[in-house]
């Protein structure tokens, strides 16, 4: 999507809410902060505001509504034989992307959301209803295998909290560095941990096998990581 | 702690008050219930209320505070060479243990929550503070390791996934069943993925190695149940 289309996708009576929103509750804080106030400085009607936001905390995430729309969307145009781990890691990039697009509106929502307790359990709710799409499809895909529905729980939500602690940590640097890398390797570590390898390659003998040696007492996420480095996988 | 040291230390009032409660939102409905109501029925003053509970949602959770000093205490109580994953594992089999004390009560309260949006809110809020919890003692144990707070991160959302996949299909059985057993078979997925070998013990010989052999493509969590096999874990 061009610079242009997405621009036009955007109504800008919702954009000039936002901007509106946020210059208020930087000046103000969250609280003191009304409906009545935002409508006022933005020159809209409430009807407007509501047209576009349940409520003045949904004004604060703006986005996630259409990133959640489009993480179903991404899982559901899935292949059926797409490697399941790998494939919700790549769902969950679509929200650091939604993040990185706008690294100063990022960054100011992160100091926000700290200080105002409203909006860290709007924040939860959010995060549990990407954690929840990622475990359905999940669920979808391993149905028939034993424990399906459990690796489906356990591994959605890991995925969840490795995208998370490197959103944060890219946050806390106010935006500064490379939010992708950072999350590509947390990433990595969860698809290390449970992810498949990748089919190899036609030129590769398919009997190719790996053979891992350990000392008994060694920590299996070392071993993991062993093979990992063996399979040469990133 | 005995059955009578335990009734002892749950003042009646307070038993009361919950009980009174539940009577009400099972009978009315939770959102048609108020505070007068269940101070009524109960038949105490509303301060009575408010100096057991902030909330009306609180005295559907009447005991997440207790168990969560709990877990904190038995995490601040660790071996400081104690394995730090199954010790998290063994931290989240509290919380199981407050569910199955009771568990007529806890499957109220699970179909109750499920009804009320304001609920599941307040739960998840529960929740995040038992993973945080489990979190900063993994972080305390991890620091100076490379990636310790992403490890850290993943492996507590990654127990409390688990236990909670197994805690609420105990509660859909309506309590039947044996909820221990449940729970300690999620957990010992997330050990099997992240956890440490156990030590070994004395009478073996420390350099003892594990071999795995595995084929390039087969899925790596088929890899560490391999190894898991091997190690001769539960």
């Amino acid at each position: 999507m061009s610079a242009t289309e997405k621009a036009e996708a955007k109504p800008p009576m919702r954009d000039a809410l936002v901007a509106a929103a946020f210059q208020l509750f930087l000046e103000r804080g969250y609280e003191q902060t009304t409906v009545d106030d935002i409508v006022a400085l933005a020159g809209v009607g409430r009807r407007s505001f509501f047209r576009y936001f349940p409520s003045k905390e949904d004004v604060v995430f703006p986005d996630h509504e259409r990133c959640l729309a489009d993480m179903t969307a991404f899982l559901a145009a899935s292949e059926a034989d797409a490697e399941p781990v790998r494939r919700v890691c790549d769902g969950a990039r679509l929200v650091l992307r939604m993040y990185a697009e706008n690294p100063s509106f990022s960054v100011q929502r992160y100091r926000l959301t700290k200080k105002v307790p409203g909006l860290r359990a709007y924040e939860l709710s959010v995060v549990w209803r990407y954690e929840r799409a990622l475990a359905e499809y999940l669920r979808g895909r391993f149905t028939g295998g034993s424990d399906g529905s459990l690796r489906a729980d356990v591994i959605a939500s890991a995925v969840v909290a490795a995208h998370n602690n490197a959103l944060r940590s890219w946050l806390r640097s106010d935006g500064e560095g490379d939010a992708t890398a950072t999350v590509d390797h947390a990433l990595g570590y969860v698809q290390a941990a449970f992810g498949a390898a990748p089919a190899p390659p036609a030129d590769e003998h398919p009997e190719d096998v790996v053979v891992v040696v350990s000392r008994r007492g060694a920590p299996l996420w070392r071993v993991v990581q062993e093979i990992e480095t063996t399979l040469g996988r990133s």
